[in-house]
């Protein structure tokens, strides 16, 4: 198949890239390295070294004989969105291209509304440029099991069949999301069903757990082909940043109780999910949700698992919370339609983290332990007279 | 009370300012004539001819002695929406500034991108004004019943008490809209309540059916008070377009069948509503969604009420459906907490469209036919090469 990764340089979008290019596909990768940007912004950097995309490019050529196309650009940019489809003729767009960091989405008013346009901007224009040019291209769409929030009821694959009063219908399932980050996906996968609705495109969207580690068999091949590793309280997602702290002989920081139950879900099984997906397509019209996780887990128990794993003394720290979320509550999610597909889960275990260990000591003098302290508050608010200057706004 | 009405220079925000000024309400009134701007482009305008804003708000002064405050600036501008609401400091905020129209938003991507920017960020700035500056200033948000859908359950006021597999929840209410700008809206919702949710704020989400009529006690008063009334395919609501074509001696045309259904309300009952929305606010911290529509019809007996109404021969046509929508479907709506909080609704009467016919007949001399055939198809897209150029898109 023909298969268009879009976001396609960054933390999950290079490894699927290269695990489908190590599939038989032909994969071209399309980014606007914003991704790199936000690190400017926030002064942090990815624990391991990675390579400009066109040093990893040129490696997976020069290792496997496989060629990756590239686009560089931006997805607001109508004109370039256009231009990709029509030029590469995708089969599949794989689409990892948005801001995905929920407290960078809470900085302030300026970077909830740039997370809010870019996204929903973004893959409005991508739905054009599909309707226009080939209503076939499958579009796979990466969302998050944050968008549904701690429901008291089971977590269904986004629809919900209901009955009310007698009656009977098939609904999306109500989502009640915990940032503007999480809100952008919502607003997506709206528009996204809709756009199937009126115009018979084939979507799935792919409700994603929190990813943990670094590596899948693509990425060790070659240290030019690494993918990053973020452990800073914006971009970091939680074991990560576990790992880290454990190896610094930091106290692994968890908010709150920590009694808040998060879907995981392993980076090799994520590029795996994402091959299941462009080979199984949608059919014609046909919104589909699957929810891409292997297991659910507190943040508590995912503190302890790290802690118990590590060779050494750990502390765990209990800190104020700043986001706004429930911290006990029900969580039960259904997951089988990836396993339906063939999904062999890697639930998490002693020798994934132990392998994380091994990464996070060979780059621990790289690490910036401010970085991992939380500056973003869910309770507070940023008037544009008081927004910092570029630059210096990240983390104040 | 101090009330900021958004909008407050288009069809139903000016009528709502006057009758807030004349409930003793202290009233200011925010615009950017974007609307008036639609008209430009898409070469068509209001039946009944309206004054210049300067103009309404100094007649209303010299008739009633009561004052008008205006802003004119663009709420998608963070700092003019942080300069309003630090220098009105209201109470309330009735916010009517969005594009709102369905066909408008299904003309191309440029006008779906339009949309959904336009009103989720001016949404999102005016948020983020009202946490910095005052988080017990009531946002009154103008939505629509055009959000739900066509559910095959009843229709709840923006949450929904289900139970599933044995355990219960209250969950926002599942929606699945017909167009970008009703999604634009959806978008909002979501927006609003998780604002409310972490801030605080006081939110009241007004799920407002088709609006019918052009004259509320304030508006008659004097032509120069007079609202706009728009019959164009792409502004007019069906109503006021049957209406004029009665009076013209064309036929009234319906979509397909003419069996969907929509919930509807007299202007004179909106303006009302909307005072009882602002004189018993939502509590702290609370999302409360009224549905604002006072009966349900659908569109071929509003047809048939408009053509047994008229002194005169009327046909009705049916014409391709340009939208994509059930034309036969449940629809039960549940609307009692405005009727709670004291509204006596106008039903549907012989009398208002009787004294619609006279303000069409009066205008019949300005009524550009053409405009009321449908252009905008919901099927098509329109790729960003075969854009129209500025000026000659709206009813290509």
């Amino acid at each position: 198949m023909r298969i268009l990764v879009l976001g396609g340089d960054g933390y999950l979008g290079w490894p699927t890239a290269l695990h489908l290019s190590q599939c038989g596909h032909d994969v071209a990768v399309v980014d606007n390295f914003a991704r790199r940007q936000y690190d400017f912004e926030l002064g942090v950097e990815s624990l391991v070294p990675i390579e400009p995309l066109q040093t990893r490019v040129a490696a997976w050529q020069s290792l496997t004989g496989r060629s990756l196309g590239t686009y560089v650009g931006d997805l607001t940019e109508a004109d370039f969105t256009h231009h990709i489809i029509a030029d590469f003729r995708p089969d599949a767009v794989v689409h990892f291209a948005e801001q995905r960091a929920a407290p960078y989405s809470m900085i302030d008013r300026k970077h909830a509304v740039y997370t809010q346009v870019n996204n929903v901007v973004g893959t409005l224009n991508l739905l054009y440029a599909i309707a226009d040019l080939g209503r076939d291209i499958h579009l796979v769409k990466l969302g998050t099991m944050g968008e549904y929030g701690t429901p008291n009821i089971d977590i269904e694959e986004g629809w919900l069949d209901i009955e009310y009063k007698g009656r009977r219908d098939r609904v999306l399932y109500p989502k009640r999301p915990g940032s503007f980050y999480h809100l952008s996906k919502v607003h997506d996968s709206h528009n996204i069903e809709f756009a199937c609705r009126i115009w018979g495109l084939r979507a799935t969207d792919l409700n994603q757990g929190v990813v943990y580690g670094q590596q899948t068999p693509e990425t060790t091949l070659d240290d030019r082909l690494a993918t990053r590793f973020d452990y800073d309280a914006v971009f970091g997602t939680v074991l990560n940043r576990f790992v880290i702290q454990a190896v610094l002989g930091h106290p692994l920081t968890v908010y709150g109780d920590g009694g808040q139950t998060r879907g995981i879900i392993d980076i090799r099984d994520t590029v795996r999910c994402i091959q299941l997906a462009c080979e199984n397509p949608a059919d014609r019209g046909e919104f589909r949700v699957f929810n891409q996780m292997t297991e659910s887990m507190s943040v508590k128990q995912i503190a302890e698992t790290v802690a118990e794993c590590f060779p050494g003394d750990v502390r765990i720290d209990h800190l104020a919370n700043p986001r706004v979320e429930r911290e006990e509550h029900y969580y039960n999610v259904t997951h089988t339609r990836l396993l339906d597909l063939g999904l062999t889960p890697h639930l998490l275990s002693d020798t994934l983290i132990t392998s994380l260990f091994e990464v996070a000591k060979r780059y621990a003098h790289r690490v910036r332990a401010e970085s991992m302290r939380p500056t973003v508050n869910w309770r507070a608010a940023a008037s544009p007279t008081n927004e910092a200057a570029p630059g210096t706004e990240g983390g104040a």
